[in-house]
């Protein structure tokens, strides 16, 4: 029953449709004598937080017994004063819960515990764990940033099913088809940045923002490499505003470039969507947390220009870049298959 | 209730867990007051057809009451004489059965429907077409053998992720693990034959008989081009019987070459097993029935030596070999697919 409410808040915490960054996703559920009371997540930054909005629709429903109920939250509640709204712990201890079931800890090495430690300074009762894993998959984009402070990296794949995501005169539209490639779009829901080669940069001219059924929203871009195309005559500035497009020029570290890319423009979720160049620097330099592909067309054959690895040295079966994939679907005709290359704990 | 008998039959016609060939896979039931009195099914050739097994097996019961039966069968029964068993329509008139279900007919079009016209030349009332799909999905290898007198090709690809079949230095085991090479010996299995490129052949010297768990069968072994290894000494040899193997230099016509194979040798279902060259050959004429994909390990990236397309010429997106899988799933960590690129109806 327990593990139902905690289930109940997880959902919740899915709730909106875009990113949350750079907060993370929460869900809150408040129970009384057994019963769901009311419900809260968080929509986004500037917005109220999970536990504020159940408390407070508990309360316009004229509910006033927080004592002797107990509240389900996926995340830690804060306890810092860093933040546009008031911290959730004092608010919990405020209305003297009677119990309050967290399932997973404040990723942030310097916060983590302080909120449960303030729970229970003033007695209130605490479970920490539950449904522990759930909420950490929830939230691997924003547990990085806290543990690594770096950008979480998404490198999403679409090739024909010899692996070629181009065919040699570099045509790439369309190896997937129309349900495949709304993927592309859900993935790019999950970020709040779309990274791309200044080659399918120049080649494609693509528009790089987010295009939902009702919902259109801008993303940074971020080019890397020397693209020819003037920048503030491409597509993705006319869709995105100039002031969210970022050229980057090949350096040595592409691990020092993200890192500046969260410390300074806080990139939190980078989408990296091409070309073939692109995802063999992130592959080889071990940089993507979680990888989409995409098989479709058929087979491509010809020189494999667009090959992912067309320009590294041989490597031997055993040295390669392992991956193994999680999920696997057919979507119109096309293989998708998704699958972590890292897993963040939150403690 | 009707379409439950022939599903029955349909699940007793897969009972042979090796190949049928060069007869069809077929099942049948005996329904008396609406339950099923005896079942059969074709175990290969020079055994009881399926019939004839579901009639004696009633028989051995002491049941005698054809005459107030139906008889579901997935294939329509033979008529003719070239056989080494009796044909079963006469045995079936013998019997007066009540009525006669038949889910396809033989699609042999030299005795297609013979078998039926003599059934209802004796009065005896018959059902045609009953789940006909699923019957012909059965014994898509004999239907092509009938129609076209050309062996059914099933193309098996295991690759990397992106779509390499061996590392730079030709290396290839393993690329996928021990779960999804299991699906290889399902498929040498079905097959009656297996092709093998030269070069495959000389660097893995394979073996290539069937190894299912309690089950060792030899098969017949195609070897295309021009092999270094002494056949004669090949592991190949050893496992199947040099009478087993068969060397095919490289001609301008596969298909021709093919046919021949059927016709001459009685390849009935040839199973191409690889390397990247075969595979390309055959999918470049358009020689392929059923494809499987299996992609495992990881990227490969280097140079791509190994990649299937290597030697041909560019090719437009537009014009490449298209390719729609039917199934996915997930297999100790590899997607395996499979998709149909011809199918064949009886009539």
């Amino acid at each position: 029953m327990q593990a139902s409410f905690m289930k109940r808040a997880l959902e919740l915490a899915q709730n909106p449709s875009t990113t949350c960054l750079p907060n993370p996703r929460v869900g809150a559920v408040i129970v009384f004598e057994n019963k769901i009371v009311s419900e809260g997540f968080h929509a986004g930054p500037g917005q109220a937080h999970a536990e504020v909005m159940a408390i407070r629709a508990a309360e316009s429903k004229g509910f006033k017994n927080f004592s002797d109920s107990q509240i389900y939250i996926t995340l830690e509640p804060c306890s810092h004063l860093k933040k546009r709204t008031p911290p959730c712990a004092p608010l919990l201890v405020e209305k003297a819960f009677q119990k309050v079931i967290v399932a997973s800890l404040d990723p942030n090495p310097q916060v983590s515990g302080s909120g449960i430690k303030l729970l229970k300074s003033h007695h209130i009762d605490v479970e920490l764990g539950l449904l522990k894993e759930q909420a950490e998959s929830l939230n691997q984009d924003f547990i990085k940033n806290q543990l690594r402070a770096m950008p979480y990296i998404t490198l999403k794949v679409a090739m024909s099913f010899d692996g070629c995501m181009a065919d040699d005169f570099g045509k790439s539209q369309w190896i997937t088809g129309p349900e495949a490639r709304q993927l592309t779009q859900e993935l790019r829901a999950r970020a709040d940045s779309l990274g791309v080669g200044s080659q399918t940069f120049d080649r494609d001219n693509p528009r790089l923002n987010l295009r939902l059924e009702n919902l259109t929203e801008s993303r940074r871009v971020i080019v890397f490499g020397s693209p020819k195309r003037n920048l503030k005559k491409s597509k993705a500035s006319a869709a995105n505003g100039m002031e969210n497009i970022i050229s980057l020029k090949s350096v040595k570290s592409l691990k020092q470039q993200l890192k500046t890319l969260y410390l300074k423009n806080g990139v939190c979720h980078l989408l990296v969507e091409g070309g073939p160049r692109l995802a063999q620097s992130f592959l080889k330099a071990g940089l993507v947390d979680e990888l989409v592909l995409a098989y479709g067309s058929g087979f491509m054959m010809g020189q494999g220009k667009y090959w992912i690895g067309k320009e590294s040295k041989p490597t031997h079966l055993k040295k390669i870049q392992k991956f193994t994939p999680e999920e696997v679907k057919l979507v119109g005709g096309n293989i998708l298959a998704r699958g972590r290359l890292n897993v963040y704990r939150s403690c």
